[in-house]
């Protein structure tokens, strides 16, 4: 495939400096130096490779002032970042199947309604009362109990498993072999030391532009009044696992293997990195930013905060503490001589 | 659904205080001080929630006696929790599809037999020699491989995947694409530094009344007559991985994305937070516990500890060692400061 | 089944000292000291088990030198370790079955190819424009969308998920509900704090003689002309994610519930613990090791280290500092004494 520069610019609402004709047939990544195609300029630590480059075009921000000339034309948009994912989904647009239709064998319950242009892979299993919106996308292998509710335009990965009553908004994205709506981990401890399994009667509900990685888990909440909640523009990595009764905001993104457990609450528009881990029954405040491996193990009340660190410190004090902590045995052998000279000082007295 | 006070007491062997003609339709948190339904008192640090309540009914212990009078009703039980749980069950019962029967398409090997009211869904594959009990529920797409044996009332989830020899007891319940059986993880090294697979010839057991959460796996044993032990009563949540040769004792509860490596042996009793790792060829006591995120390094001889940290340390003295941690830039100043005074001291002599 | 000492001796390259007409059946270990069978010493801490071994035949390396004469025959062998892998393979064969076909109901594209004795179980979903090679096992309820190659006697076991354009060699094993190929983690973040989705259009490229656990997922790579590149003779274990773009040098080993950030450049023959977890966009030098939980936040440069804690050191270094950190407090109980008597010498000045 080909585009000129004018086709892109039209695309991304941007400005040509350069040839506007000028064709170009892929994109590269402008560390990487390759010659032709199109590459971008979004974080200015790759600034560098700008003066270096050897790609006919370099899409920059409306701000960007180079320091030199370079000989690739450029184009100038309001979010080089934005811009670029808007034309690989362009991109994408025109190398992906579009799948329509029901294939056999499939099954899908009589009482389940289905809007238009669906697809439905063979080897799906679809219970009853469902409703499933326009556009959606059912892969092979997916397994839809009762009164499930799928909005418009959203898509289920082969092999993904959606328990009773979840409801999945618009535009959602759940990838291979995640699982929505399992037990809740719950159980009564009787007298004698065993669990009896305590029954979880809620359900999940996804908001619109939610996105779930392949094999991560969401359990459904305990009573039947309740839901564990994933709001609208939550983006979820692989393998991830989110307890009973958990609520997330808005807008959060959280990296691969990390886990969130029973009944909390996770504020809007936070980061949290691989394997990072966040206690029970806690709040955590807007904002909040997480590095991997954290252990979230108390309330966060104070938004935007960057933590780091089991239990989690301010990312700042965490790296002062892990700096001492790196030079313990100095800092040992510096008292053990301080306290050799004080008894020296007090032998001598 | 509508309940008299006196069916929930009869069901819960429960004393009810108020009148047992009382109608009640569903399950509230007492914290959360909905108006009408039944709710319970189980951990008394909700109590306060206890004499603001608006339900009509309070399940508490026999043992508690309010500081004031509530409009509620009361119902008394033994244990609290517990009765909340064989209620739940009992409303479960009432909202719960019951599924018995071979729905097609679907593969059952023909030397392989089954008991009374199996229920067996489509694009399932059972091979041969299985035996599976009276009760057994397999969801869509799950995969059983030869000689496998299921005990009565388990259910198999939708996607799980089982390996031959796999012997699972009674009352069990495998979770949506639990993986158990697969290849151990085990390579023999050789000179040119290429690892060869060592073949995985043991299987896996897991008794009666176990649970394993979604996505969860477990590895068979090395050697032909070795096995990988689940005992009774164990509760393994989403996400956990049990590796080769692991034994795990009676009602012992793992949390979310912990992980136990090969040949390690765990007590009865015990409890893992999420993502807990423990290290393998280890022995890890009775009733040992370990928090969120504890790495268990080496062996726990003795019974009944509560640990933190990773290497694992006893939780109070990890606690103590942590709150320093926070404090070590200003430690490290004292100690600067202390050197300076020294310093000056030896100067001035 | 029944094998002379003289079958055994010629399979692993062996010579006997004893009956070579000596039957054995079973593998025992040699620390559990069953009676019969034959075992063998590997790693020399388990030397004085050999003394005790009421085995019929010991594998043992040709160096070994017994301290004092035992009533077993022996097998000396250049490498114990790989001749026990080379005679469990050889058991394995005996005991398994062997697949060949196509089972029913399943679907493969039109334009799919596929060699000689290639097993496709049922359930199975294979698209478009595939290559299989000879030998290739299909496990069901595998779904492989268009494009995807597979290599001679490569295993896909029950439930894996490929997705298009992914490249696996011969010789690979990938364990059941293995995803292949997902969606990398990347999302543009807009003005209104809103995340778009960045396409991912490259793919993944696995090499011969690679095997990926159970429930594992790794990612395709961002850009067309981009893999995330698993090399040959890589070995993960189960629920490890690989993010995208990552690229595992040949031979490394990763144990189970390892993460490895989008970009991250592995080297050769590393070995990583379980639960590691490895920071985006750095290098890690060849035949790195890293202790289980480890996180490793930044490039390592020097090849050969080990490694351990979050942020990563030298595990010697590391567990200096750990076992001061295990005394803070009497150190910091030290540190208030020294002071006092400080503050006394400067008093009575």
């Amino acid at each position: 495939m080909e585009f000129t520069l004018k086709q892109i610019a039209s695309l991304i609402n941007g400005t040509i400096e350069g040839n506007p004709d000028l064709l170009v047939q892929h994109f590269v990544k402008i560390e990487e130096n390759t010659p032709g195609g199109i590459t971008f300029l979004a974080n200015l630590k790759y600034e560098p490779y700008f003066y270096k480059t050897q790609a006919s075009a370099v899409i920059v921000s409306n701000g960007f002032e180079p320091k030199k000339a370079i000989d690739a034309a450029l184009i100038r948009v309001e979010n080089p970042e934005v811009a670029v994912a808007t034309l690989l989904k362009e991109y994408e647009k025109f190398t992906q199947k579009i799948r329509i239709g029901i294939e056999q064998p499939s099954l899908v319950g009589a009482s389940t309604t289905y809007g238009n242009d669906v697809y439905i892979g063979a080897f799906a299993h679809i219970g009853e009362h469902c409703k499933i919106g326009n556009n959606v996308k059912i892969y092979p292998q997916v397994w839809i109990d009762d009164n499930v509710v799928i909005g418009d335009n959203s898509i289920i990965h082969a092999g993904a498993k959606i328990y009773k009553k979840t409801i999945i908004g618009q535009n959602c994205v759940l990838f291979a072999n995640v699982v929505v709506g399992g037990d809740g981990f719950g159980f009564a401890r009787s007298q004698n030391g065993i669990y009896e399994r305590t029954p979880q009667l809620g359900n999940v509900v996804i908001e619109d532009h939610v996105s779930i990685g392949s094999n991560s888990t969401i359990d459904r909440a305990t009573l039947s009044n309740e839901s564990t909640i994933i709001r609208r523009g939550v983006k979820i990595d692989n393998l991830v696992q989110i307890a009973h009764n958990v609520e997330i905001g808005r807008n959060s993104v959280i990296a691969a293997q990390a886990g969130i457990a029973g009944s909390t609450k996770i504020g809007e528009e936070c980061r949290f990195g691989g394997q990072v881990g966040i206690a029970g029954h806690i709040k955590v405040a807007n904002r909040t930013e997480a590095g991997g491996q954290t252990g979230i193990t108390s309330s966060v009340e104070e938004p935007g905060l960057k933590l780091n660190g089991t239990p989690h410190m301010k990312i700042k004090d965490n790296l002062r503490s892990l700096a001492i902590f790196r030079r313990l045995p100095a800092l040992e052998k510096k008292i053990a001589s301080l306290e050799k000279l004080l008894k020296d000082i007090l032998d001598t007295k």
